[in-house]
């Protein structure tokens, strides 16, 4: 007997109980933030000064990326291009209005309420990030309702993974490699190697891509490509931080670029271009250069970064994929453990490398604060000659370089382990028989939840035999 | 003998004519507004307070949801791709050219000129965006000559109607719910109701979408969705105001599109998600909220007030908008009665609740900024003690809460009523005999109006039995 | 015997050979910009006042330009969506690495390093765009080894004709009508020129669109359009003349856009709209008010130069692209000697008359900061007058209007000169024979250089006799 996919009361269950609930807790906890709230604005303010003008431009372009980019990237199966971008769009709203209040309760809560601003909606989506890259691992295999418990308990443990890496291992990581990236990762990584379908290994008959769908795919990996730089900087310091941030991720992204395009053509058969290696491979430089996006790692070493990140990733889609699905039972659908994974070390080696080479001969006193956690203690007389160079230099931790890079290293490995071990314990709740999960002959496609149009089954003829090359090789 | 459909002479006359007028219009009273005048900086000028800083970044965002949101989403139908996108390019840019003129009269004129910013251009489009709307109703089934026509009537009307309302009842509508959403839905089904034809009750073979088109709708949905709070919030105060619009248009967003999808999956016949309520129902929030959002609402209203507008939204679309083409000769065909007038007048209601809970305990003395009309008269001495806390305070109307209130009511009611009136009469003059109106049979198609590639009918094959299910719910 | 089109060996070689040549000039000679450099930042350093925040906002503009605009508009053959998308968006991160190094040694060069900012970016981004519109002549008829040689002495010959322009003969060209479109036009009829393939004047199966097609290329015109006023006012004055570059560029798209769709109508043969009129003609205005683009020409003096633009491009393409090609040897795929020739020189000219105009009664003292070269020269006494009133006058050239309109006459032949001579050499090297050109029969295909699914063929049936149409003109 098959099971149903039928979302009639399953959905609907989930999403209103879950919006009940948000709207209890909205109401018993969220009030605004000092910079929306009326009442706090006074004659001295200047409107131009609030946060708003620092924080949305900024969330405007991460938002592209999350309901645009990624949608459009994900939606490069032929017969699932409504699944990979409305369950995206889907599950990223979910997963953010969830995110506002964990995190809120994490980082934005004082006097029992939680803060509200535009700054919470950026860090939200950044939790959101995690959930749709994990996504990425699983795509096609679950049903929208398995996405949402997905969401639910993700964000919740990226919440709590976050908030002890922020508050006790206090890390550089600016573009977010090791948090967002390598979390979403090996999460993603747990739950589908729980989900392990042995017939997927033979291939099947909807994973396959069609001219329009594989156009729509690069569409959203371009989105992706030129907002990126708003993304790696959008937590930096203001100022020269968030400059070279921007600087670091564009030249990554075209090293990355370029290095994917040459290797495409001279691994693949027949001298030609692969279409998953322009939509995904290109992207690396983005993730490599994240941990040092804000250092003075010199324009080089971004280059380096973004060249070397791309090598990896594209090793890994093109041999490591296919090993972890044939004897690891870990099927990887989109490869995040190439762009997200593999890069994500990197980066983090990266970023312990740009670490180690700080010193104030190259940052002059602003080593103190993009190295926030060197900054001398409270007390240490040094710290009051500092804050005469930096107004407003808050007090560190006294770290070396070489402390500061063992808790990079401690981020790293502690991230990976949560993330693992969360991803398997939420792959079993996933498993529960009545999250409406699609028989393997109906993976990949949109029809178990979808009133598709009648020429869904024809948008691509995958059974046909290729025509004949006109042109030899 | 059918109605000839070319746009040989109609179009180009009715444009080449229009340009003529739009340049001894411009050549005779458009100058440049003081920000934009070279003559008219000095050495005490600061070039980047000019406010095209404050008013660029907005515009643009405004921009991407016309041309593009609205574009794609309007191209939902398989064999009307272009008239979607194109028609809506053709529309926009003729209606911001109109607007920019008749609303320059209205607003912006000052010693026999109109004096043109950004700020002219920001306004327009919201003018356009009315055009737009009701364009909606009427897909399919008109003409680019008659979308011109339409286009010249309406910006005139609209631009009337607004100045009234803004100089006369003067009332609390930052987002645009009242004169916006509400205008643009009546005037369009007043448009409609004329053009009504009773042979597309029964069906059109061409009223069908196709899994690209559905695919190219959502993404226009999802360029509204994502820059929705920029619309928004573009003509509220700067600072704290528009921090909370921002975050009320997100909110309120978030929960209708949870809203949506719950709903959509509970009341289909299969427990399957319809894409057109995907691409339209999801928006709801984001008028819902118009008229309160930059008031001290609190964020779970926000939340309330998107779920509440997307059930009736919802609702709307799946009983209403059949009911109204069958029994009161109202054809709207993309249910704008439902995304726009029914949600608007939720949001009219949710402004009324906002302005009567408005007190000074909850805004300190900014009440008197956000609700500008209650602010003290000119001569009241409250006025001065408030201008040592707001600098720049200036002075309103003493209105009382209810005072207010009821002035909402009213704008409400003769804004309704004018757009009906206006648009009925707009659709007489539509029903011309020489405006290229299609036949009913060629309604939703590019045919008559572009030359189509050859596989334009092939697009999408609506006539084949739909193929089995492979899964059973 | 047919010439191999295989990319295995060459397109790896090609880019990695670039990558190590551009990791060693990075290494070698790229050093931060001031406002990217830690060091030099200080305890008066403003973080907000970094140049980032002037600079990023319309660099995000442009690259959405640069990767989504052009390349969705370059896609719309029906067999070389990928070619159009992808090609684009490889041969755009490549002109824009090389840019960022050539550009950097003669723009950004001091104490013998390339100071890298933002504003490095952008200028290189214009690079890049010359080298894109020039692909529009070679579309469909080079193997991405030929675009990228052709990127690497395009770059080359564009940036010291730049500096040469620049420096020398100091011109007037706010939104690079001369400069950009003019030299990308003529080197790419350059290119063309010597890449003749006589067998293409007799149409090709693959020279055509599909339904889907047309209309990702409309939304790359949309793309152009919304973000250009970004694009030509990027590189103006901040302030009042920006100010007007984004009102003008708005205007002339305008009135470009409803002349475009005129005249599509008027001289078609059936009365019906043609998309190429519309993806391309209607982008002409944003071309022709780039070089008076900051000067106080007066909004309808944009509006006739947006419609006139419009008119001499549309006509081009009627009448003088297939002369060209028939009679010139001059196969201009995608008309860019419409779209960027005819439209550059119409803007030169349309600058010439701004420059004749202005004086100051018009302009006040900031004549001399938009016409920054009739400033008065170093030591004339009424230098210091002026800088009373404008603080930061620099020294001008003392020129008078008649002599600077010389000189952008001088600028425009000598750029049109200087185009065409390095087009033809580039087009002789691109004939080399190991660069896998594409043969006759294989041109405007996916086919050589992409794995292409399996629906390739079948996305557009042009061999389908068309339909009978179902409406008489």
């Amino acid at each position: 007997m098959k099971k149903s996919t039928s979302l009639k009361i399953r959905l609907p269950a989930l999403v209103l109980v879950s919006e009940i609930v948000f709207i209890a807790l909205y109401a018993g906890f969220v009030t605004y933030d000092t910079d929306a709230n009326a009442k706090l604005q006074d004659n001295m303010t200047n409107p131009m000064e609030n946060d708003l003008y620092k924080d949305y431009p900024v969330f405007v372009d991460v938002q592209v990326m999350i309901f645009i980019g990624f949608g459009c990237l994900l939606a490069f199966l032929h017969r699932y291009g409504f699944g990979g971008l409305v369950f995206n769009f889907l599950t990223a709203t979910f997963a953010i209005q969830w995110a506002i209040l964990v995190q809120g309760y994490f980082q934005f809560y004082s006097g029992g309420k939680i803060h509200l601003g535009v700054v919470n909606l950026l860090s939200a989506e950044f939790a959101c990030a995690v959930v749709l890259i994990s996504y990425g691992a699983v795509l096609g295999k679950t049903s929208p309702v398995q996405l949402l418990v997905m969401a639910l308990l993700e964000v919740l443990i990226f919440s709590i993974t976050e908030w002890a890496v922020l508050n006790y291992l206090r890390i550089n990581d600016a573009g977010g490699s090791i948090l967002i990236h390598i979390f979403a990762c090996y999460f993603g990584l747990g739950v589908t190697f729980v989900l392990y379908r042995p017939s997927l290994n033979n291939g099947h008959a909807n994973d396959a891509t069609s001219y329009q769908s594989d156009i729509l795919s690069v569409m959203g990996t371009l989105f992706l490509w030129v907002f990126w730089p708003s993304f790696n900087s959008a937590v930096t310091f203001k100022g020269d931080d968030q400059h070279r941030a921007i600087l670091h991720t564009f030249i990554g992204l075209s090293a990355s670029t370029l290095t994917a395009f040459a290797l495409s053509a001279l691994l693949s058969q027949r001298g030609k271009l692969t279409m998953a290696d322009i939509q995904n491979v290109t992207l690396a430089g983005g993730v490599t250069v994240g941990a040092s996006v804000d250092m003075m790692i010199s324009p080089v070493a971004a280059y380096i970064l973004g060249a070397v990140g791309c090598i990896a990733c594209f090793l890994g889609y093109k041999y490591l994929t296919p090993f972890l699905a044939q004897h690891c039972r870990i099927q990887d659908q989109c490869g995040i453990h190439n762009l997200h994974g593999l890069t994500g070390i990197i980066s983090c080696l990266g970023g312990i490398w740009g670490i180690m080479m700080a010193n104030e001969d190259t940052y002059g006193p602003s080593l103190y604060q993009t190295f926030a956690h060197r900054a001398p203690m409270e007390g240490d007389p040094r710290l009051h000659e500092l804050q005469q160079l930096i107004p407003g230099l808050q007090p560190g931790l006294g770290r070396t370089a070489s402390e500061q890079a063992l808790f990079q290293v401690a981020a790293m490995f502690s991230t990976i382990g949560v993330a693992a071990v969360g991803g398997i314990a939420t792959g079993f709740v996933l498993k529960l028989p009545f999250l409406a999960s699609p028989s393997d002959e109906c993976c990949f496609s949109d029809k178990p939840y979808f009133q598709v149009p009648s020429d869904h089954e024809s948008v691509a003829v995958p059974k046909l035999p290729e025509v004949p090359e006109d042109t030899k090789v």
